[in-house]
Parts: structure tokens; C-alpha cells; sequence
């Protein structure tokens, strides 16, 4: 009774969102306690008290009509200026109110710029491993999604692959930075050579092609390494920002898009970008979540803590013989499988209750990703279960 | 730079919206309490103190991670059941959590049903007049949706004229109930005749026409009169309800998708519905505000100020020699322009600083719709402006 598009999904569904359900299930039977769930990227630490302070001064200080109420469909005005002038400071740009459109998360900016930009048949590129739902939001607006391999020693995009795969239907290309699901930071190296590749692609096409910067894991890079704000690299560049991760609102649903001035068709894609955030079902962003983080824009993610998980699993792992990635960023840690197929890995790690998602959901077989955003206690319970699984496969 | 389809919807966009912006520009030059914008259906009435309450005090007795963390697709299971158990309450319905899923309001809820249940090429019907949003929705999915005209006489919809526009490719009927713009309740009569037919062509045709019930206004409901609950008459009814009018919380985005057991292929819709609210974007209603409301499924609307709000306008135009359709339910006043054109209703209007929403934009020329989700203040001083323009027309 369900369409064809939806009937394939059922099918396929999602190994991560699977896996947060099988977690909920193994809990029910072992106790919460005895099962390492590493699936779901839902972070662990509490937001920062300053959150649900801001969020009671805003009911606080602001009338109920205006705090529950509408607004322009791209969001609070205040609240965009807010955002512009937080990231001007940040990142010496300069922005305004007008570029910023209050979102619902970074997936609905997403699909918001998606919509905008899309037409049936247009590409969209991105950098494998990555999170497999673009192809679903790409598909969305019937565009076609293409995938082109990292560098399989450093996990780095590779401008040549990009040169390479760039045709004349390529629209848009996405870059999840730091990385989902390797941890790892595209350098500002990197950035520079795929900017001129794409300055030079546009050129040869006669097209601009868009760089969609999907960033919720901005802040959370580790060692003090800097995450290049891809605006300033690349003219034709959207930035696609949630505070899921940052300030640990995932649920919440609350981000922003911002589109430059400097946009080839600015103006349009901005007026456009507004009416595809109403009728794409999202209306605006979730008000009284706008006035709150307005408020927070100052606040830093607990990154030390994320830093001590971090170091603890990469360690751990480490020395009983795995192969991990130390992550440079993000909360994940991306780990080489003991066996080729790395299912089969994911299934023995099961038997003993620790949860990882296989690196065929991020189109990247042979490696799991680990989200270390959990307890630093499940981590260390977790490392025996570890121990024995590292003594099936014979390591060190 | 931007997509064909937004192409047209950058011309176009939304006749309300671009109103709302009016009103804020209006209001700028000559100050907000000389204008009259009955624009939105933005409510005046603050949200009932008990929702800011619990909003307050899911914060204090919930934990951060939960309050504001990723949860199931569908919603937070407690939430969900919640929800079930409200709607058997109140209307001897034997809905179980799994029959709920959490959405972006009632638009949320239509994308992810559309989704699920549309191939390209598929019809969906609705009456006219309607809120013509819809027609977007429908083609996110690549749908066609064709709208039937209502009687005229008491813009009841016509069963006769339902049968004979269904055809092999109708797939779904919207149905919104108290109707926007009109005012109207859609009988009990109606509901059983329209039921009727849909039975029928469903045999016919040899598969299930679904109805899908939008109710975000299934509260306002005035003079003691009943809005039928739609599954009661018609097994295949998906609702999509929003607590944006009922509970004043239209920017918060918070709503439900109700997917009963005797759905034709329910498991597989409900499945696949969990799926679509994830890759549209929304990933899960706003979590704050899904516990929030749970807290609050027995508060009412201001039924009362909406009340005085309705007799005050609608008696105020009739004695002005204006003839509205007296509104059984929401918060809308539908009236026809006192010339052929209500275009130029409007613009004169305009002059006297009152705004209004022309018919053409739900389809039925020769009409306006005022919202009165404004303050009484705000009626009684718009009456004079609205005599001077009776006055333009020589009424009375």
C-alpha cells in the first residue's frame, strides 16, 4: 500500500537507527548497564545549564504569543542578526540577518538549499565514507547522489577524484566537516585544493557549483585544530549548522543555513530558501528553541569531555591490538575491521553487547564507527567486552 | 540560479505570507495599532499557562540528555501512548502508541503520510475553497492534487461531485475540518455521504482511497457543535493534527499523525511513515515540546475570547451591510467582496489599513478571509474602517 520510493526504504531502512532500536532491546534483556551502545550519535553530556536557563528567561521575559507564535518563515529577525553577528565575530565574515534562515536542524538546511538548487537529474557530489541519508535527501528532490572515495590512507577528500568526477549535471557538492563517520578534519590544505577544482569546474561548465557545508560537528575538534569556514575558501558556498551536537540538543531540532551574499543568485536563492522551508512541511524553525540558543551562542560544547572519551577508547582499542583512527574530530571513532567483512565483526561484537554501526551504512565496508559520545564509565566497562572480542579474532 | 519548480514559487509564493510581511511593513509606517491585519492565522490568545508549566517542569524533573536527546523517529514511546490513550477518551477510538507518530505540526504530519503514500502521477482530491499549501505538499511527491468545489450555497462539500471526480489514480482525499478558510463545519451527514462514496470507489477501482483528516482546528468549535472524527466513519483516515491552534503554539511545531490498525497495509504505512519522518528532514517532532504538550492533552483553547472575537466581527460586518459566512469552527470569517474581483476588495481595504486575503489564494474568487485570532480591541477599532469602505461600496 506504500509507494515504490518508500517500499525500497522499508527494505533498506536505516543500520544506524536499527541499531539504537537494537540497543533499547538489549537493554530490556541484560540491563542498560551490561550493553556498550556505540550506535546513535546522541550525545551524552547534558546541555550546558545555560540552555534550559535561557529557555526560562524566555518564557520568563518574552510574551507567550511572540514565543509560541509565527514568525517569517526564515525565522525571528533578532534572532538571525544574533546568529550573522555571532559568526562575524567568530569568523571575521559579514554576514547579516538577511543571510541567515533559521532551520530545523542541519538536515532541514539541507533540504532546504536542496530544494532550492535542484533540478530532476542534477548531481550532487560527496566525499565517501559518508552519512548515507544524503542520498535520501538528495533523492528527495530527485537529484542523484555520487559518492567519491577519500583517500583510503589519510581519509582525506582528494581534489583530483573531485576534478574527475565533476560533469556538467554536477550542482552541488557536500562536505561533512569534520567527518561523519572517520573523525577526521578536511585540512585547510585540503579545502583550498577543492575550492580551485571547483572555481575551475564552474568555469569549464559555465554553472556555478555549490559547496554545501553540512557542519554540526564544527566545534567539536580536538588538539586545538582549526576547521576552515568554508565560506571563505569558496564564494559559492552554503553552510548548513545545527546545535544537535555543540549543545547537545539533538531532539530539539535546531539549526540555520546560511547563504552569502556572494552566492551566484543570491537574492533569488535566499527568497527561494525562505518559501522551501515553508513548503517542505518545516514552516520554521521551532521558536521558543530560536530565542533560546540566540541567547547561547557563546556556549562551548564539553569538549574535554568528549576529548577524555576519546582518548580512552582510541587507547584502549589500541592496545588490545585494533586498527582505530585516531579521530581528530566529532564524536566518532572510525575502526578498521579484524575480518574483511566487517558485518560479520559488527555481529560478533553483538554477542557480546557492544553496539557498532557496520561501515557499509556509511558506503566504507571493511571499518565500524564507534560514537564515543556515551559515558566514560560504559567505555571503560566496555573495554573487556573488547578484550574478548580481540581474543577471537587473535589480536596482539 | 535556483530549481524550475521554485522558479514559479518565487512568482507566486504565499498571498498570507506576503500579507504577514505587509502588515509588519504597515504597521512600521503607521504604527501597529493603526493597522488592522486579519491576516494570519497566528493566535492572539497566549498558550494556557499550563503548557509554559510544563515546559518549566519537564526542565526540572526530566534529564537534560532525554529532554533534549534523539529519541525513536516516531516520538517518545510515553509520549506516544499518551497520546492514544487521550484520543480513546475522548472519542472511544482503541488507538495503541504505535498508532501515533510525533510530527512537525499537521503540515509534518501530511508530508510524511504524502510521502508514504505517493507514487509520480498520483491524484489527491480536496475541496474548494482550500488552503492552497497544499497543492505543494501534493508535489513534493511528484503528486497532482485536484480540488472539487464545495456547494456554494453552504460550502458543505458535495458527495455527488466527489464521485465523480475520483478516478484510477486517486490515491487520497485531504479533508480539513473546521475548514480554512471558510468557517465551516463539515456535518456529520457530510462525513457519512463522503465516506459512502469513498467505499465504494475504493471497490471500484479495487484500491484503498486513503482520507486524510488535517484538524488542527478540530477544537474551535462553536455553539456546542461536533467536528465527527473521522476514522469512526471511514476505516482508511490517516489524521494529522497540530497543537499550533489549539494550544497557541503555531511556531513551535509540534503536532501528531494518527495511523489506526484498520489502515489497508497499516503495519507497512506505519513503518514506513517512521522512515519518512526521518529522511524528510524532520528526524523527530521537537522533543522539549513532545514532553511539554503529553503534560497537557486536557487544556482547552480560549474557545470563549474566540467566541466574542466571531460575533463581535461577523455581527459587526452584517451591520455594516457586508455579507460573511457566519464560521461554525477556527478562527476564520469568510466574506464575500462586494465586488466580483476580491482582489480589489482587498487593495481598497488595504487603503483603510485593514487586511485581508484575497479568495484567489484557496481558489474561490469573489471571497476574503479575515482571521479574528486578533485582539477584540483590534475589531472594535477596525469597524469604522471597515464602514468607510462599505461606505466605497454605497452598502447599506
Amino acid at each position: 500500500m506504500i509507494s515504490e520510493k518508500m517500499k525500497k526504504l522499508v527494505g533498506g531502512s536505516s543500520a544506524i537507527r536499527a541499531m539504537f532500536e537494537e540497543g533499547k532491546r538489549l537493554a530490556a534483556i541484560y540491563g542498560r548497564e551490561n550493553v556498550y551502545d556505540y550506535s546513535l550519535g546522541n550525545p551524552n553530556f547534558p546541555a550546558p545549564a545555560a540552555v534550559n536557563d535561557a529557555i526560562r528567561a524566555v518564557l520568563d521575559e518574552v510574551d507567550s504569543t511572540v514565543v509560541h507564535g509565527y514568525m517569517s518563515n526564515a525565522g525571528f529577525d533578532d534572532v538571525r542578526q544574533t546568529v550573522a553577528e555571532s559568526l562575524n565575530r567568530r569568523f571575521g565574515t559579514a554576514f547579516a540577518g538577511k543571510n541567515i534562515l533559521m532551520s530545523v536542524g542541519a538536515a532541514g538546511a539541507l533540504h532546504v538549499i536542496l530544494k532550492v538548487l535542484l533540478n530532476p537529474g542534477d548531481e550532487v557530489l560527496t566525499f565517501a565514507p559518508y552519512f548515507v541519508e544524503y542520498g535520501n535527501y538528495v533523492g528527495n528532490y530527485d537529484g542523484v547522489l555520487r559518492a567519491i572515495p577519500v583517500d583510503a590512507a589519510t581519509f582525506q577528500p582528494d581534489p583530483e577524484a573531485l576534478a574527475a568526477a565533476v560533469t556538467a549535471k554536477t550542482r552541488a557538492v557536500i562536505i561533512n566537516n569534520p567527518n561523519n563517520p572517520t573523525g577526521v578534519i578536511y585540512s585547510e590544505e585540503t579545502v583550498k585544493k577543492l575550492a580551485a577544482v571547483l572555481e575551475r569546474k564552474s568555469e569549464e561548465f559555465g554553472a556555478p557549483i555549490y559547496l554545501l557545508a553540512d557542519e554540526p560537528y564544527r566545534e567539536l575538534a580536538y588538539d586545538g585544530l582549526e576547521v576552515p569556514f568554508l565560506t571563505k575558501y569558496y564564494r559559492n558556498t552554503a553552510v548548513c549548522y545545527s546545535w544537535s551536537k555543540s549543545l547537545s540538543l539533538p531532539g530539539e531540532r535546531i539549526g540555520y543555513l546560511v547563504l552569502p551574499d556572494e552566492l551566484d543568485g543570491a537574492e533569488e536563492i535566499i527568497a527561494a530558501a525562505s518559501i522551501a522551508n515553508r513548503m517542505l512541511g518545516f514552516i520554521n524553525a521551532p521558536s521558543l528553541m530560536q530565542l533560546a540558543v540566540a541567547r547561547c551562542l557563546d556556549c562551548e560544547p564539553n569538549l574535554s569531555g568528549y576529548d577524555a572519551n576519546r582518548r580512552l577508547l582510541y587507547e584502549g582499542l589500541t592496545k588490545l591490538g585494533f586498527e582505530p583512527v585516531k579521530p581528530q574530530g566529532t564524536f566518532y571513532l572510525w575502526l578498521k575491521s579484524p575480518e574483511p567483512d566487517e558485518k560479520k565483526f559488527v555481529e560478533k561484537g553483538k554477542s557480546h553487547n557492544i553496539l557498532m554501526v557496520a561501515g557499509s551504512a556509511f558506503a566504507w565496508p571493511g571499518y565500524v564507527r564507534l560514537a564515543y559520545c556515551v559515558s566514560e564509565d560504559m567505555i571503560r566497562r566496555s573495554l573487556p567486552a573488547f578484550a574478548k572480542l580481540a581474543a577471537e579474532y587473535g589480536l596482539k
